[in-house]
């Protein structure tokens, strides 16, 4: 098994200070080592998401499924999913095995 | 701006051939010289997904706003949207600009 990813599909509550929540998001994957890139975004298209409420997307991108689970159970992302949950008015998590059909050039 | 991605996250219909669409996808894909990456992947943890029965997440990778319009605006994206959209039961769909926090070390 390859990379795995860990996406987040966010919609945060109305009054909520989402950069200070990015930039937590982004001290905490700084520090840990077992990420291997983060990246995320705004919609800026889709009528599905506008739809739905989502705004943001978050992915994680490990090494493979023992850095995800070390990540997902570190004390320091635990801690940070309790202030995250509650900046959260709904969310979808995946986690899954990246299939790569087509590698960047 | 820098690289913009397309993200799907599908549940497709009961007793629909999940791998004739995937492989019409990939096929898709590799005609199609603007996408500049692809992969994809199958729910492995997330309870959130099982719940709401979401189970395929699909990633494209384009240079720039550009090129993702001239793709989703293709005859053969297009084309293909029909199929596609006939094996799902709901899909969400995002399209965002990529901010990189953390790049591939």
């Amino acid at each position: 098994m390859g990379e795995v990813k860990h996406l987040v599909v966010a919609k945060f509550k109305e009054g909520v200070a989402v950069e200070e929540t990015l930039q937590g998001m982004a001290q905490l994957v700084s520090t840990m080592d077992m990420v291997k890139s983060f990246e995320w975004g705004t919609e800026m298209l889709g009528e599905e998401m506008l739809r739905q409420g989502f705004t943001h997307v978050f992915i994680l991108t490990f090494n493979n499924g023992e850095d995800l689970a070390s990540y997902l159970t570190h004390p320091s992302h635990t801690n940070f999913i309790g202030t995250f949950q509650a900046a959260l008015e709904n969310a979808l998590v995946f986690d899954f095995p990246s299939v790569v059909i087509k590698p960047p050039a």
